[in-house]
Order: C-alpha cells, then sequence, then structure tokens
C-alpha cells in the first residue's frame, strides 16, 4: 500500500509545487528561439535563498540551456538528473548523462552551454552565485552583459 | 551494444572520480558518532569551484549529516538523489524521498538536520556558500563555531 504523505513545507519543496517558467529569457532578438525549449523552476527562490539561484531545468529535444557564455564574477554548477546532454566548451564537446556534474568558476574564459541532442527530455539542477558587478561574454553572439550606471529617480526608474 | 564513452575531463567530472571522505569531519568528541555514517564526495573543490561548496554526500542507515544547525551568514541547499531522509527543525520533522529539495535562508535561525532512519543508503546534493565570519548554532549541543583573532607566524601557525 503506498504511503500517504503530507505536502512538504519550508524549509523544505517539492519541486513539482513550484511553477515551470517555460522559454523565459532576458536575451534581446534573434537570441530567444535557442531557449524557447528551456523550462526552470526557481527552487532557490522558492526557498529563500539569496547568496546563490538553484534552478530545476529541463531542456526539450533541441533547446540549449544559454548562449555559450562565460561570468565574470559568479561560479556555476550543473549536476544532470535526466536524459542526456551534449556540453559544449572552448575545448570541445563531452556528452553529460544521468549523475554526471560540471563547474564553471568565475572569471575562467571557457564559454560553455548545454545542448540536448536527444529526442528525450533532459533534466539537471543549476546553480550560480549572485555578485554585483558580474558580466558576461558571449563569444558566438554580437552580445554582451555589461554594467553602466545611469540617474533614475529614488524608486529605480530612469531620467 | 552499450555506447562506449570516454572519461569525463574537467570542467566536466564523473562524481565516482571524486573519492569519497567517510566520516571526515571537524567536531571535537563526543560528537562524531553522528556523522561517522556520513561519506563525501567534495565535487565543488574538484571542479575549482571556490564561491560555494558543493558535496555528493551518502549517509548510510542511523547516519546524520550533522549536528542540528543553523548558519549565521550562510545559504545551504539540499537536493535528495536517492533513499529517504528526516528531516528535523525547530518545526518538526518531515520526510524527503528522490526529488525533494531543502533550502536554509543564512541567519534564520531555524536549526536543521537530516537523519537516515531508513535500511538503506540515502545520496543527497549539498550546496552552501562560502563566506568568511560565518558562525554556527548548535541548539541541542555544547558547542558552537565562532571567529577570534590571534598573532600568528606569516605562514598562519600560532604562538
Amino acid at each position: 500500500m503506498a504511503t500517504v504523505r503530507k505536502p512538504l513545507v519550508i524549509p523544505a519543496i517539492d519541486p513539482a509545487s513550484v511553477p515551470e517558467r517555460k522559454g523565459v529569457t532576458q536575451y534581446p532578438e534573434p537570441f530567444r528561439a535557442m531557449v524557447a525549449g528551456r523550462a526552470r523552476r526557481v527552487l532557490g527562490d522558492a526557498l529563500g535563498l539569496t547568496h546563490f539561484g538553484v534552478n530545476l531545468t529541463r531542456l526539450d529535444p533541441g533547446a540549449y540551456s544559454a548562449l555559450r557564455h562565460w561570468h565574470s564574477l559568479e561560479d556555476e554548477f550543473i549536476y544532470v538528473l535526466e536524459g542526456e546532454l551534449t556540453l559544449v566548451t572552448d575545448d570541445g564537446e563531452q556528452t553529460l548523462t544521468s549523475g554526471m556534474a560540471a563547474g564553471f568558476p568565475a572569471g575562467k574564459p571557457n564559454a560553455h552551454h548545454l545542448h540536448n541532442r536527444g529526442t528525450t527530455p533532459a533534466v539537471y539542477l543549476e546553480v550560480g552565485d549572485r555578485r554585483p558587478g558580474d558580466e558576461v561574454t558571449y563569444p558566438d553572439a554580437d552580445l554582451a552583459m555589461r554594467w553602466s550606471r545611469a540617474f533614475t529617480h529614488k524608486d529605480g526608474t530612469r531620467y
């Protein structure tokens, strides 16, 4: 007989209870299509964590995790839970299956992303810390993430 | 026919290639027995990450993740991969099975640990960031982790 369990409450969480954000991105066009098949459950925010982010992310067949990139100030970690993903870096390609991991130290200029070249969804955990001033470099695209200063109202809206 | 894969190379890693540290702890006696059945593979260090730690941790039946504790300055996150774990906090107990997660924000005084009350090993990922000045409070034991200053030689050894 299956055990009936009470729903988890914070500080525990069932990731299925966290809304899935599919294809949500801040990328400008024409870069959004690459992540249209990416769906994230933002577990860290749901748990009240602020020092690092944790997402449970699904890539449908054909989808990418991101444009190939590296961070100036933030460490990143990924752990594959289901399916098969191709990790593409400056050094070439590797295939990651369930239980395999990868890590990208801050400031190391080795651009990376994950690509689902399989026929079934792939699921992984991704962790990245949060540092003011972090900048992102995308060697394959005319795109960069940079910081700049500008005068704003006290509520942060621009003049 | 099974596919023969090349061994993963950094920035990817097969956690099985990372040595397991069983029962290793900085706890003084008489607290070491609680974690004698805890075995960690320190993935974050192996991947060159420095901003946060990531361990792939196994608790044998009867083992605890730690003494019940909370951190003043560090966020913590756990994700259960195998087996069943009892999460004990100030608010009571919850049972976490494969695929469930929990998070402990820095400075929130809700002491927590995991206990394997089952008959098979349990495996989880644990992530915690690293902040100088972090202190740890253990409400169930005559134990604390605090910072203090002392004169040392230039190599860090004490006078």
